[in-house]
C-alpha cells in the first residue's frame, strides 16, 4: 500500500494556436505521462487577421472568452509546472501587444510568444520523447498559420524551419471562394511549393531516413484512412486519392470524405495543399503520424526526470513499474527469445528492422495481463497494449504486440493482417515467445534447460535436454503440447530430448 | 520507477481433494493476492474407494502422476509459502497412509490430511476474506466426499461441521445406474436430508442473514443459470428447474444443460440434490457465489499482511495503490457524494443496503480508467472494473460498478439491467457520482463550491454558490450541460444559482 500518488503533481501546456488553442493537463507517473485533460477550442485566430494583419475585435474576443475557460482550470496546477506559448498569429499580428495584454490577466501567468525556430525545436522535442525509431527523421507539423519542418536524430535537432503557410492562411489564401476546383487545388500546390523552394537544398543535404508528421492535419488524414480500411502510413497516392474525393464536391460545405470529422473539414484541402506540395518537393515515399509535438515537448521540456536517451526502453521499464511486473522474468524471457532467435539467425528469422526490438518488448511486458485477471490474461494483456500510450511504439506496432500477447500461452490461433512486420515474422515473433514462455516456466535462470534452436525455413527443431525433460514433467509435456498446437496450425516444431 | 516487484514472493495451496486435485500459485502485491497460475486434475480419488474403504491402486496412481507434475513447480516456491492438505477420501481411506507416504517423497513436502473442522474454517477463512457485506453468513461448500456448513460473522466463525456427504460419493450411491430418474434424485435428497438432520437444529438456533455457496458444485450452478440467462441467485425454483432439465436425459451419459461443461457432468446431479437437500432443511431463500473458498483461506492464512477487518476497504486501498490512483481526491469525490446523497435523505435515496458503499467504491475509483489513457477513459474504467478481482463485491455489484463508471463523465445514457440494486437507485448512484465528479473538478477541497441537494422523487435540485459559477467559468458550462444531459434521458436535474 506504499505508493499512493497522491502528491504526484499536475503540469499544463498551453498552446495559443492559430486555428485552435489548446490545453493539455498531465501528471508524472513511474517514468509515465499520465493525460488528465484535454481543453480544446476552435478559436481561429488566423482567420481573424485582416488585411492590415490585425486581429479583428471578433477574433481577440473568441481567443479571450476560451482563455478564462483555461485559467479556471490553471488555478490548480504548481505555477512552476505550467507553460503557455502563443505562435504564427501572435508572431505576426500587429496588434498583438492588445489582445495578449489582457490575455495575460486573465490567465495570470505570461504568455510567451515564440520564434518559429523555438516553436519547431519544441515540436521535434515533443517528437523525439514520443516516437522510436533510429535514423535521421524529417518531422513535418502543419499548422494554422505556420509549417514547421525539421531534421533531426534521437533528441538533436540539425535543421529548424518555420515557415510562413499554414492550414487556415492557406484556406483564406486559395479557397476563399470556397470551391473544391482543380484550380484551387494547383495554386494552393504551387503556392506552398514557392514559400518551400528556399529551404529544399539544404534539407536534402542533410538527408533523412524515416519521415514523420505531427499535429492535426496529419492525425485528421490518419483517421481518414483508417476509417476507409487503408493502412496508416501515409504516401503521396493516397493523398492524391484523398484530393480527388474531395474534389467530388464543388464547395467546401458540401465535402463529405469517410472518416473526416466536420471539426476538421474546413481546413482540410488547405491542409492537404500544403502536405502534397511537400512530398512532392521532398521526395517523401511514406510518413506516419507522430505521438506528440508541440504541447508534450512544452511537457517533457518541464518533467526533468523524463530526459532519457532509449524512448522504447523508458516505455517499457515504466509500464513494468506501474503495473509491477516481474522486472528479472521479463528479463529472462526476453533473454531466452533472443537466444532462441540467434539460433535461427543464419537464416534471418526475423530480419525487418524492429523485429528483435517488438520481440523484446512481447518478452518484457508479456505478464501485463495477469494484473488484471488470471482468467483471460492473454486478452487482457492485448486489451491493455492496445489501449495504453507506449511512447516510441507506432499504432500498428501496438496493434501486432496485443495480437501477440493474446497468445502468449493456452491455445494458439494464427494471428491477423497487421501493418507492423510482414507475416512471416510477426508469427515467428510468435512462435519464438511462446516457446520463450514454456522454457522459463521455472522462473529462474539456473533452473531452465539447456537448449538449442535450429530452423528450416518455417520450420523449427528444439533440441532440449533429456534429464531436465525429465524432472520438468509438467513442462515437458506443455512442450509435447506446444509442439502440436505450432504444427497444427502449419508452423512445424519438432522437440527433441537430448 | 521505484516501484519494481521482481521479489514479490510466491505462495502455493494445494488441495489433494477428493474429486479433483488443485494447485493454486499466487503472489502477494500491494494488498492484493494475484494468481500466477492454477492446476487442477479431476483425480476423482474417492471414486477409487472400494467397499471396505481402500484406495484402488489405480486411483492412488492417478494421485501420484498428478503430484509429480504439482512437484515440478512446487520447486520454485519457498518452503515457507507452501500448504498442502488433503481432505475427506484421506480422512477416510484405510490404506492412505500408502498413499501419503509416496505423496510425501515426490512432493518434496509434508501433506497435512486436516480434520472436518479444519477443513471448515479454512474454508470459512478463505470466505470471509473474499466476500464483503455484513451480517451473519451461511456458508455451504459440497465437495467430493464432504460437504463443509459453517455460519460465520465477519471473520469469525460461530460454527463449523464437516458430514460425509459429497458429489462423488453421492454418485456412487445414489445414481449408481446412471440413471437420471426421479427416484434416484429422490433417494439423493433423502439420503442427504438424513445426513444434514442432526445440525439443523443448532445452525436455525444461531441463524444467519445471507448465504453464500462455495467450490466447484455452487459455482457450476451459477455458470449454468448465466448462460440460460438468469441472474447470478441461486433459489430453490431455480435448482428445481434444473433438476427437471436434468431428467430430460435418461442416463447420465446423455446429460445436456446448457453452461455445464464436460467436466463438471458426472457429479451435477449428485451435487444439485444435495444442494436441493440443504436449501429445504434450512429454509434457505437464496445463495451466492463466494469469491473463495478452501485453497484461497489456505493462501490468506500464509499472507500476514492481509489480515483486515474490511474487505471492501482493503480492495479499494489496494487498487488506489496499484494503479496509483490520487487517494486524496478519491476521498474528495466520494465526501462529496456522500454529502450530496445526505441532501436527499429524507427520501431515502438509495435506501438498499449498498447503495452507499457501491457509490463510495465508485467514487473512489472512477479514474482507473486514466491509467490507461485519456482517450475513452470510461471505457477503460469499465473493462477494469468487470475484470479485475475484487474481493468484497460480488459479480452483479462489479457489473454495476463498470456500468456506472463507464459512464462517469461527458455522454450520457441510461444504465442497462443489472442485479445488484433497483434500477432507481443505479440510475440515482449513477447521478450523483457524475455530479460530485463535476462539482470537485478543481481537485481541492478548499475550491470545492458551497452546494445544497434536494429532491422530489427523481427530481433533484442542485443549489450552488453564484460566486463560486462566476469564478469558475468552464465548470459552470459543464454543469449546464449535465443539466441538460440528465434531463433528456428523463432524469429531471435543476441547477441554481444562489
Amino acid at each position: 500500500m506504499s505508493h499512493s500518488s497522491h502528491s504526484s503533481p499536475l503540469y499544463a501546456a498551453i498552446d495559443l494556436g492559430s486555428n485552435s488553442f489548446h490545453m493539455l493537463v498531465v501528471r508524472h507517473i513511474n517514468g509515465s505521462i499520465q493525460t488528465m485533460a484535454k481543453i480544446k477550442r476552435k478559436v481561429r485566430l488566423a482567420a481573424g487577421l485582416d488585411s492590415e494583419m490585425a486581429l479583428s475585435q471578433e477574433a481577440m474576443q473568441r481567443g479571450w472568452d476560451c482563455l478564462s475557460l483555461f485559467a479556471e482550470r490553471l488555478q490548480d496546477i504548481p505555477q512552476q509546472n505550467i507553460r503557455i506559448v502563443g505562435t504564427a498569429t501572435l508572431r505576426t499580428a500587429t496588434n498583438a501587444d492588445v489582445f495578449l495584454k489582457h490575455a495575460n490577466e486573465i490567465l495570470g501567468y505570461p504568455i510567451n510568444v515564440i520564434v518559429g525556430e523555438e516553436e519547431a525545436a519544441t515540436i521535434y522535442k515533443g517528437v523525439a520523447h514520443t516516437s522510436g525509431g533510429s535514423g535521421r527523421r524529417l518531422v513535418v507539423d502543419i499548422g494554422g498559420a505556420s509549417t514547421e519542418l525539421i531534421i533531426g536524430e534521437g533528441f538533436e535537432p540539425k535543421a529548424l524551419t518555420s515557415l510562413k503557410m499554414g492550414c487556415v492562411t492557406w484556406l483564406e489564401r486559395h479557397f476563399s471562394n470556397r470551391q473544391l476546383t482543380g484550380a484551387n487545388f494547383d495554386n494552393a500546390i504551387e503556392g506552398a511549393k514557392q514559400i518551400l523552394a528556399p529551404v529544399i537544398e539544404q534539407y536534402q543535404d542533410i538527408g533523412w531516413d524515416v519521415c514523420v508528421g505531427a499535429s492535426g492535419t496529419v492525425q485528421a488524414l490518419q483517421e481518414i484512412m483508417l476509417t476507409q480500411g487503408m493502412d496508416e502510413v501515409i504516401t503521396l497516392a493516397k493523398l492524391k486519392r484523398l484530393q480527388k474525393q474531395a474534389m467530388q464536391a464543388d464547395h467546401l460545405e458540401e465535402l463529405e470524405i469517410d472518416g473526416l470529422t466536420l471539426e476538421r473539414a474546413l481546413v482540410f484541402p488547405s491542409g492537404l495543399s500544403i502536405l502534397i506540395a511537400i512530398f512532392e518537393v521532398f521526395g517523401i515515399e511514406s510518413m506516419t503520424l507522430a505521438g506528440g509535438a508541440l504541447r508534450e515537448g512544452m511537457v517533457y521540456d518541464m518533467v526533468e526526470e523524463l530526459q532519457h536517451d532509449d524512448i522504447c526502453a523508458r516505455t517499457i521499464a515504466s509500464v513494468q513499474s506501474r503495473y509491477q511486473l516481474d522486472v528479472a522474468y521479463g528479463e529472462q524471457v526476453a533473454n531466452t527469445a533472443q537466444q532462441l532467435l540467434e539460433g535461427c539467425s543464419e537464416q534471418q528469422w526475423l530480419n525487418e528492422h524492429n523485429g528483435a526490438l517488438l520481440l523484446k518488448t512481447a518478452a518484457k511486458l508479456h505478464e501485463i495481463g495477469l494484473t488484471i485477471d488470471f482468467k483471460k490474461a492473454g486478452e487482457h494483456s492485448a486489451y491493455l497494449l492496445q489501449n495504453l500510450d507506449l511512447p516510441g511504439y507506432t499504432r500498428a506496432q501496438k496493434q501486432l504486440l496485443a495480437e501477440v500477447l493474446r497468445r502468449y500461452k493456452d491455445h494458439l490461433t494464427q494471428l491477423p493482417a497487421q501493418h507492423a512486420l510482414s507475416s512471416t515474422s510477426a508469427s515467428r515473433m510468435l512462435r519464438l515467445l511462446r516457446l520463450a514462455v514454456l522454457i522459463t516456466h521455472r522462473r529462474q535462470h539456473e533452473l531452465q534447460p539447456h537448449v538449442s534452436v535450429s530452423c528450416r525455413n518455417d520450420a523449427l527443431i528444439l533440441d532440449i535436454d533429456k534429464t531436465w525433460l525429465t524432472t520438468n514433467p509438467l513442462s515437458a509435456a506443455e512442450l509435447e503440447i506446444e509442439s502440436h498446437r505450432q504444427s497444427d496450425i502449419g508452423w512445424s516444431l519438432e522437440i527433441n530430448a537430448i
